[in-house]
């Protein structure tokens, strides 16, 4: 007899982890999923900030297996008008409040499935709270999703849906320039220049000099130990991003940079 | 043959997340029962903070399905005189030192069973080291408890046991007025005042006007967007407490509210 | 037909836990062995801190039932020349890069097993990204482990690996003088001082006095809660080493402690 794979399930929130909110997720979904396998993406996203959290989920939902359900609930209009969006894409499920949280997760992939939950068999009782949907609507949809409930139970396709803007890298000259999209813990600044840019401009990537907010970032390096202790340097990380970073240090710091902050790349002269 | 559910265990601590000690308690409790699934409900509490941890393990605790244990680990006397307590409570089951953690998480519910851990057959042997219970007697008590193991086998039904005061709202006039008893991530002021009590004062709950610490909080609405971005509100939380909010803000800072802080309740001339 | 345990994985980091990085890794892990029950050990470890991570790793790792395998991976020489090492000790299964991660977690234990991971079916191909091997290499050969991979699969015995220096403690005249070596979320100042070096120097234990810092650490105690709230005491802590706490307050702000604070212990004239 064949030993089925735990359904796996991952979530991704602003709530922190110190309230209750949480773990009432969790254990509402434990009631209907018993055999659900529940994974934290994060957190830890600031409070209210959909652009953060679309980032990340796009980072990180491709690395888990096929026919995992991931549950993105940063959700500032929580019980508005706001849609809640069932999406199915590329062999993975979404749960979402309509508000741009999916417009990362979706590029260059392939939309199979796209509902709006309308189905009042899925949705609260009139009167009931409408300040908690992740406990109360998110958390029961992906454990219904994660028992086999079909997509297209939940409601319609929707006619359209929010996707965020995220600013492209531009020529100006001949440099590509792009902005600081994301920082992590490190003190890492991660742009919006993809390496394919990078290639398609200058196909051997060779003498290529960086800056970030207007000071020297130093050349393309494989990784960061590849330059001293202290010293700034750029790589194209594990995203496939343009990052700056120093070697055992904060960029953050040392460029005094921010998300917005400036990333431009030349060729020099060799 | 049916798959048998996980058996299901909830850890809530002040331990942290850095520090050894949640890893230590759940290696132990999985060496004893390898099938269990655990999940976090918070190591976040505020060191010591036992009237916080009671508020949220009742908050977390009834989102679980029946038949989970719930260890909760905040011990200012850990190694002391207090005695340690087994509970069976609407068929969940609660392993605490006895120091009023499970105050809230038993209001209105059946206590099927409360037991004082006294068998030396479950407590570590005389000279063994007195400051971590949460590995060394919770930890493996919750293991035995998935595993099958009755509360009665653990220690006789203690003639008291520790609750705390939770202050209840009163009646100023035709007021109602209670206090702020929880602040989440998001800086939402959550009052000891259950919709109930509001109710049963204006059965209309209508043109009620509230106030925090002394300053406006609006009226109660449906839900935080139903406000502009910015301005205060009230609603009937999650929980079905009274909660005080800024809509994408922190009524925290709005209304330099903190632990204790006055919330009244008014009704107005329509 | 016997339900086997499922495979069990820890993971310590110091990805933090907001970033995408923790759930990268956890589900490249869950895609090659769905089976994987993964269990943080922490992931808040200082930025670079191998000191700490080989610590940490060295307490929490063996609460957990043999065949666990373990994962630590604090790099900052990631993509560099540092050799990647897999190790059995004792029955447990350990992934690191040889920076040091490893130096505790051996003591007065038994390595079984110990290599160089090199096989280059276990390694990227050339030109992968180079920069977050707990996604690439580390997460993908945990995966394998679990699934029943043999070590000596990976590489060759390694002729060296790195071994970190922690400080002994010493006799100065009569008297033991250790160090803080760890600080807990409690201020509770850890030291290097085992409880087996005091009991050889004064096998009763008896009439001991500490200090810390230079400040009187009070006397050897058997719990937190024997001495007043807010006063300083000593106990022979969980870990089997020489604490130096403050019932219910901050040891690390009373004696204004930090690593490396000296800690030491003397007999005074009952």
């Amino acid at each position: 007899m064949a030993t089925a794979r735990n359904p796996l399930v991952t979530l991704l929130t602003d709530f922190g982890t110190r309230d209750p909110y949480v773990a009432q997720m969790k254990g509402t979904l434990l009631t209907i999923c018993p055999q659900a396998q529940v994974v934290d993406i994060t957190h830890e996203v600031a409070p209210q900030a959909v652009l953060e959290a679309a980032f990340i989920l796009a980072q990180a939902a491709w690395c888990f297996p096929k026919g995992t359900v991931h549950v993105a609930v940063v959700d500032p209009e929580v019980g508005g008008e706001r849609k809640i969006l069932a999406a199915k894409i590329d062999g993975h499920y979404f749960l979402a409040p309509d508000n741009g949280l999916l417009s990362f997760v979706g590029e260059d992939r392939t939309l199979e499935e796209l509902v709006s939950v309308r189905n009042v068999d899925f949705l609260p009782p009139p009167g009931a709270p409408m300040t908690f949907h992740g406990r109360d609507v998110f958390a029961p949809l992906a454990g219904r999703i994660l028992n086999g409930l079909d997509l297209h139970r939940l409601g319609p396709q929707p006619q359209t849906y929010k996707l965020l803007d995220l600013t492209e890298p531009a020529m100006v000259g001949d440099d590509i320039v792009g902005q600081v999209i994301y920082i992590d813990r490190f003190g890492n600044l991660i742009s919006n220049i993809p390496a394919a840019t990078v290639s398609h401009q200058w196909p051997h990537m060779d003498n290529l000099r960086l800056t970030c907010a207007g000071r020297d970032a130093g050349t393309l390096q494989g990784t960061y130990s590849f330059v001293p202790p202290g010293q700034p340097l750029a790589v194209i990380n594990s995203m496939g991003l343009v990052e700056v970073a120093v070697n055992l240090g904060l960029a953050r710091d040392h460029f005094a940079a921010a998300i917005g902050s400036e990333v431009r790349i030349a060729q020099v002269r060799p």
